[in-house]
């Protein structure tokens, strides 16, 4: 029976502690207040033993029952993420193949083919006798599929890929011709006369053909997407009533998370910001809001992240003092419904046995395990949040399929990274304090004032209409440099740039003018301050129709227009020719906000993150001094403290407050809540 | 009928284009006065549809009547640069291999093993069958064999290699123990006992035996000129009176100019300069410079160049106003008799898509467009200087074996660059005005007053003698640091270094002193300001009868000496034993200038360069202001501008002058002309 | 008939020239004092021309026989180093496979998998052809067995190799359940049912098993002695009565110094510091002062050093005037017997023939023979100190399968590495005038007042004991950060780190703070300057007793403590919880001193290394001016000028003197010289 409130726990391998172990486990979970754990992520080696085989379960059933009696549910893993050793052994045809041919060995983990047939009957085998044996237990609250699935291996180049990608291309274009025509093989004589000429874009003597690439993305997230999908059929089947997730990895290129995300009951994402980075939390902040909007009605969770550093980096900066919670209640905040880590105990072996756990290995007296057990209290406190809706009035678009073609090579500049941009453009919204929804470009928009597009490289048809005709019904976007370049096929949408936009921008581009690294030029005009610069991307630019707010000062193409905007229809378009420093950028976002009629919340200081879930307010210090925030008049109830505010209230050095809703004063006029 | 003039154009790739597009291509020529094109560089996968076939020709026929019907003269490719997927497909054995072993994939272009038998054979049938089709064609005027050989598979090391390599090697040596002589094998327990044992210097645990590293660069470079060689021996039988070409690179390592240059009729260039670097035009001249002492007395075209940016570079900087235009006068000035461009219409598809073009993706309406159609009326107005020679009084010499051994690893220094050092004292002489010729070292040097010898690491013995002879016939030399060290089969020339020119230079080098990078000793002597540095390289010298100019001020060598000169027959020697800083070695330059008894043109401010050719004078403002020039009291014609000019002349911020011939004033005395 | 003092001369490989140089090459060695030559290193290819051929021996036995009569002793190699193309040819099986697969190629050298059977017994016949032709010759005093054992190829990863490592791994687990536990296998899904299931941790997807790699590194290091022992097992009954040896490489990783140097008679070293840097000096000390301590009672040699610039780096700076006399007395000074340059003549060819050697290219009139003589006749004078002790009471820790445990992957922070650590612990004591020894951690340790730990990452029991033990028994340690952090199979002890020492360290750390690169923290306490800072490392410490003696006074660690001490029984264990600048882990390290009642020499100025060696002072000026030393009221003997000091001595910039024992005054009572 699961508790009904915001969800505690952690990635939990009793397998690698000796059995006595686990009653300790079960003691200390109910300290710290944890109600789900993620079982048998990397347990296939300890579960089978050869190919087909029973499963050598006895100790499994042993955990569960254990768990079910502590009152622990599990998110109980399908253990395919990582084959055991004997299925290499027996069949190193599995095994991945770099670009360069190399093909990878055992040792570590995804050690697999995501096209191998042998690969997915062994996978499938297994999901099968997982389901069979505990689809039905007590504790079975959720099927967690595979693991993180592209990391290490986002693709495979063997000759089975290569088989299955000619495959894949028969049936996206039928006969070879039109694959000739997506993929301009009459550039460098590359037109194949039959499909079994397709090769996948292997280690060339130079840049491979960009379109080439393009599909072996999309077919390798594909692939992927096919194993988890085989898993997933065998699961609907067997356990039907059981939801299904894997976990995400948030700003990860390899894998779409809108085709992803629509095949789970759950969206969920392991999320592992940098605390040795001071803007860690804004970054963290975007993924909190990319997985919301991914899981759109259904419920989102924070699968993983770290109580304390990680082991990954080449330097793994420890979480400082109260980051841990700070960056938890802000996913809870930003609509996480379960605040998992990973793992629960840190392990003694293996490569990541330096990742920081809730039960580190110094024990339970230790700063780390009391700051776990007091984000448990923290969250049973927040019990009234779950559930409860993230409003936004702005969205930033993010396709995939026009990240994988804006950040191929060969480009104007290979500084233009979609992360990046979304980020710069991501930042200064945050800071403002406005709760920002990810969105797909093909979307109904029309629940957003503001839409902000950043480097939307690759449009279709349909996708650049649907960003047109948003704007003509009252919309106002923001549109970055490169964007709207290429169509899906990445072929260039001739007659200047943005081609499909140029009405809609009032304005056409001759020429992008990347700028070598490191080097600005001056900015002027009527959002401009007397230190307003543009970096890494200049444009030629012949206006028709849009209205310069920023012009170059100086520089090759000094005088022309970089930061214009447009009336079109009922809304405005704003298209950005350049990068301009932070401030400036923040001034180009509040236009375009003023513009479209909204305005972030109440003033909060710098530094104080302000996040409206449902009916509670929470206020986030990431500074390390004190800051004040004006709640309002009316009484709110403090959730976390226990008491109630008004006016004016103090946040100590990385703070956190949670509100309740706003009471209904006696008098006639209710105040409004900073939103 | 081609113009007589400077021609003016492109490649042309059709085939990437709807059939309705060429109509408006030739109109568009005609608007641009584009009168020669190159035609099918990569069209073999258009042309042929497997091995042995007939030409699909019919496009390619429409294509050159079309031309021809419009005027427009066709630089017909051979189509061999990159094999078609089938000939990949059915014969993997032709792709090629890096020293790693790694066999590298179709999908970008120049796949292919220069000496697989494969490859060549089915490229000599291509050949054939386009000499067979074209040769008679009335728009056909010059062959474009294959295209930038070398560049992205300078070498392969597949076993079909290796077996040619050992062919190779039997030819050169004879027996083995003359290879074993050659090659030092004495060392590190390399002794061969029969040439089966052989390999190319594939990766190995540490440094490969450098003489085997600098016979594989040797041949090499004769594989690749085998390919061109049999393609063009088809050509040559088969139409005996159309000149042949292909596309060199300039200063590009692996393949030998000299010896490539020789073969052709026209020798052609494809020059890429970085509009982001400020120096680039010094760069552009020296290759503007090579290109024409490869040609001698034939002509020589600028075969590639971007109008605005490549998409190659990380970053692709736009070319600023007027930068095309200027580097492409500066070509003229300095010999050149085309100025043709990559490419004329924009790919919309493909690895090059986002590389510039003369018809830009955004169409006519645009400066681009505006710039290309200037140039060619500015060509139109130079053609009385087609065909006309450019004298050079000074000469740097270059010699791609010497170039490929110094460049080899387990030196003192991996600073010692072959361009870096040549561009250090080619910048001075360019900065003083001075046209430079490059020359191979053992070429007849008589016609130069000075010579200029930087870092000539490898001489043999007639090499060494010719140097010395032209000395002591009255020439002056200045020699670099690291030059004579080894003979041609990178084995020490003992005693002293370097010792065949000690005599030469009268001094010997004990030892070499190579600086930690960023570092610098100061200078002291004759031609010594405050602010003199030694910089990369010092020597402990002995001097043997030259005069120090400039020796060590501080530093482990101190008071050694780091400039030399030394009176040699009835000429003298320079001896550069560091890299000093630009001002210094510009000093040292003018005083080895001055013994050599030449003088740079008149003096013209910095950022103006001078060059005369024929009768014509060239002044190319490269700086972003006005600078005025005294160009002597008599009247000269304007070529471009129209009008004459005497005096004083002004030219803006980046503007060209082309000044026509001095006329004979009423006086009696001539006056001299900047020359 | 070997000289009684220490020894002089180099590698000398005169098949790399022809006969009539080699009668100059003697006279040569009487010049310089030359009495020990290293011959035949790489000669395999010139002395056998097939498997299991004769030996091709006239040439060596007409240079052994030439140097007999010189009276020059030859260690003679066995000439396995690197094997000839023929072997290599017949058998590519033998050459070595990196972790991604590729084979790499012959054409450097020491091109051989150390597992492979075919390379072992082609070795073994040589050495047995080496033994008996040569066992009996006059002139062989030593035999040195291969070259640089690990230097290239420090492991090998192909299939003759896997199939090794998987019969070392079942003699060292004997079961694979027992592998699995000490693995930790449990992890990642890598529990093996079979030894035939692992794998050498080839390139994988990500971090492969660190107890894997490490015992990887354990095997590598194994079959690279098993090498070396099958050729001594051949020379050991052929020819019991000759000592051999093989030249380590000091700090190199791959081999295990201490497993290494117990398997020879004399142990020698090659040394090569880097000319341009400052403090080569120190490094080169702590190599001589390891060399020492491995050989222990036994003669140790330095095998190789540059006479001058060496070859192999990037950029290869030449010895400054006097750097390879000091360098080569600082050895002398810290015990060796032996000074030996590779080489004796600048090779002319091959991959070496930029490196440094007794006769330079240049010949004998040069600034570098005039200093090889020299160095020959200070070596003749300091022929006494020849077989003395060098006393040290300071001991560093070094363990080389910590060290390889150490610098695995995935670690807490990427920038503790062993060298440098161990560096920034060594240069205080060094500068300081302490003469330290290296020892194992399960040595001994009783004979030294002060042990210094850096980063011992991995013990097990019985080392953790000793060293515990070590400090109740009276001694002082001083631990850093990252130490008994794991135990031998790479498991975390858990409990607080570190876990085996916390007593004795009265403290336990709960959390690594690794910090970023370029930052550092205040440190704040008795031992802090106003400028004393915490770099790279800080954790979260649990005083249990222990004195904090400096503490975090920034940082998201403020106030914790960052070095401590604390007595345990009769000693004291001092903790390191950060690596402080210089100056303040000097302060530290004197703390300590005082603390165990070691007192550094006599304080020299800085600059000045001090060393005594039996009754002699060395007293080395590394500085660039002049320095004076009180060397005490008695009259020593100067035996590198002649003469004798007393009170202060001048040593002028880059002097050495050494002086004689001091003579007893008439006085009752002995002034006590600077130790």
């Amino acid at each position: 029976m699961p508790r009904s409130g915001i969800r505690y726990g952690g990635d939990y391998n009793p397998e690698q502690w000796p059995e006595e172990v686990w009653a300790d486990d079960v003691a200390l979970m109910a300290e710290a207040g944890v109600d789900l754990v993620t079982v048998a992520v990397f347990a296939w080696s300890e579960l089978q033993g050869g190919p087909g085989r029973e499963l050598e379960g006895g100790w499994l059933d042993r955990v569960l029952d254990l768990l079910d009696q502590a009152g622990v549910r599990v998110d109980l893993a399908t253990a395919t993420a990582s084959p055991p050793p004997w299925l290499a052994a027996s069949h190193p045809e599995i095994l991945p193949v770099t670009a360069a041919g190399v093909r990878l060995s055992p040792g570590g983990r995804q050690h697999y083919c995501p096209s191998s047939p042998v690969y997915r009957e062994a996978a499938v085998d297994l999901v099968e006798r997982m389901a069979r044996r505990y689809g039905g237990h007590p504790a079975l609250e959720l099927w967690h599929i595979g693991n993180e699935f592209g990391c290490h291996v986002p693709a495979c180049y063997c000759d089975v890929s290569a088989a299955a990608f000619r495959a894949w291309l028969q049936d996206r274009y039928g006969d070879i011709d039109e694959l000739n025509r997506a993929w301009g093989t009459a550039f460098w004589s590359q037109r194949y006369r039959s499909f079994d000429e397709v090769l996948p874009p292997r280690i060339a003597p130079t840049f491979p053909n960009p379109a080439q690439r393009l599909d072996y993305r999309r077919f390798s997230n594909d692939e992927l997407l096919a194993c988890y999908q085989a898993e997933k059929a065998v699961l609907r089947e067997l356990t039907p009533e059981v939801p299904v997730t894997t976990n995400l990895m948030g700003l990860f290129r390899p894998v779409d998370g809108w085709r992803w995300a629509a095949e789970m009951d759950v969206v969920s994402v392991d999320r592992y910001p940098d605390p040795a980075d001071p803007n860690a939390h804004i970054g963290a902040a975007l993924v909190a809001d990319l997985t919301r909007s991914l899981a759109g009605p259904r419920p989102w969770y924070l699968m993983e992240q770290a109580p304390g550093a990680v082991n990954w980096r080449p330097i793994n900066a420890a979480k400082s003092r109260g980051q841990y919670r700070r960056w938890s209640l802000q996913a809870v905040a930003r609509g996480a419904d379960a605040i998992l880590q990973f793992q629960w105990r840190a392990s003694a072996a293996g490569a990541e046995k330096f990742h920081s756990a809730m039960v580190p290995h110094a024990g339970t007296d230790t700063h780390l395990w009391r700051e776990v057990v007091a984000l448990g209290a923290d969250l049973v406190r927040l019990a009234p949040v779950a559930g409860r809706p993230v409003p936004a009035e702005v969205a930033v678009l993010l396709d995939w399929e026009s990240w994988w073609g804006l950040e191929l090579d060969s480009h104007p500049s290979a500084e233009v990274r979609q992360v990046a941009l979304l980020l710069e453009l991501y930042t200064p919204l945050f800071e403002a304090g406005f709760v920002v929804d990810v969105a797909h470009p093909a979307a109904d928009l029309s629940a957003y004032a503001l839409v902000v597009i950043p480097a939307l490289y690759s449009v279709g048809d349909g996708t650049a209409a649907n960003i047109d005709g948003y704007v003509r019904r009252g919309g106002v976007a923001v549109v970055t440099y490169f964007s709207a370049v290429v169509d899906t096929a990445d072929r260039i949408q001739l007659g200047g740039y943005p081609a499909p936009w140029r009405e809609m921008l009032g304005l056409a581009v001759e020429e992008f003018a990347p700028m070598p690294a490191g080097t600005t030029d001056r900015l002027t005009g009527v959002l401009a301050a007397a230190t307003s610069s543009a970096r890494r991307w200049e444009e030629r630019i012949q206006l028709r129709g849009a209205e310069a707010l920023l012009s170059l000062a100086s520089g090759p193409l000094e005088g022309g227009a970089a930061v214009t905007v447009h009336d079109h229809g009922l809304g405005a378009a704003y298209y950005m020719a350049t990068s301009p420093d932070p401030a400036t950028t923040a001034e180009v976002l509040a236009h375009a906000a003023s513009r479209a009629g909204v305005s972030p919340a109440a003033r909060v200081p710098s530094g104080v993150e302000v996040v409206q879930r449902g009916d509670h307010l929470f206020l986030i210090n990431h500074a390390e001094d004190m800051r004040q925030v004006d709640i309002g008049e009316a009484e709110r109830e403090d959730l976390l403290a226990g008491g109630r505010h008004s006016g004016v209230a103090n946040l100590g050095p990385g703070e956190v407050l949670v509100l309740g809703a706003v009471e209904v004063p006696p008098g006639p006029d209710a105040p409004t809540p900073p939103r």
